[in-house]
């Protein structure tokens, strides 16, 4: 993956943490994600397509997800519910909104964000694609964005299933 | 979620069980996805957007999941691993692919596949979505389709957040 994708990701996470739940995400050394990872107990998940297609992935600890929804909701939950859910979810639309506006020239748009709870989930991306791990480490507990993004040659749209996963 | 995009979904997902797998699938009835539900151990989930913005998920338990990857790959994986990842969203592309070309009229496109593996995980959908869920008997086990696709007002593309899932 262009390594140039990865700052306005990193960018963005740290930036809505901050103004929208007042939580300073201190980064870490990105990775590059491979085979089955730590896993995760609540995960937003975003497509993009455009010029590029990819996935973000935003992870949370249990806590941070806890935590999150208090903060966006005025009330803790008491578990990994509906609202926890709806608030991964916001999250993980805006870090690809402000992201999708750094990458204007991919001209990306997104799906809706779906969010995977359960412990010990893993979100896999297709062999032949290099997703990258930003891990951050904030007072909540662990939360990482991980991007998965492809560039299309012009008009390869339908090519994609060769190209990227291909048995 | 508007009816008529249900069929799609549900004649491609036969269709490519019959010709790729050699799976027959036996429709049940779709039902409307509401709150946490039945877990399964792997999902292909794909994120579509253009004229309207969605996701389908194929669910797959687990013999049903290793045994699509055995048809596909001549040799039956000894557990959940990148192979049977690869094949289930190779499988899920292919679906998505199929019931795209069935919406011309929404100029979809679509996400890389991502898929999510470990037992009892669910997909959650925004709470303002209405995903329907496709339940399939088969030899191999159960074997699920959803979808939750939101059509968006002309130019609403930035006010997703607003619309979908906002808090």
């Amino acid at each position: 993956m262009n390594v140039e994708y990865i700052n306005p990701f990193l960018h963005s996470a740290i930036t809505v943490f901050d103004t929208m739940l007042g939580c300073r995400l201190i980064r870490k050394e990105p990775f590059v994600k491979g085979g089955f990872q730590p896993e995760h107990e609540v995960s937003g998940i975003i497509g993009l397509s455009g010029k590029a297609k990819g996935t973000v992935v935003l992870s949370l600890c249990r806590e941070a997800a806890l935590h999150a929804a208090e903060t966006l909701l005025g009330e803790r939950p008491t578990s990994i519910d509906g609202d926890v859910s709806d608030a991964v979810g916001e999250l993980t639309n805006i870090i690809a909104g402000q992201a999708k506006a750094q990458l204007e020239h991919l001209e990306l748009s997104v799906s809706l964000p779906n969010v995977i709870t359960g412990k010990g989930h893993a979100v896999e991306f297709p062999k032949k694609v290099t997703p990258i791990c930003i891990p951050f480490d904030c007072e909540w507990g662990y939360v990482a964005v991980e991007i998965g993004l492809v560039e299309l040659p012009v008009e390869a749209d339908e090519e994609m299933a060769e190209q990227v996963g291909a048995l």
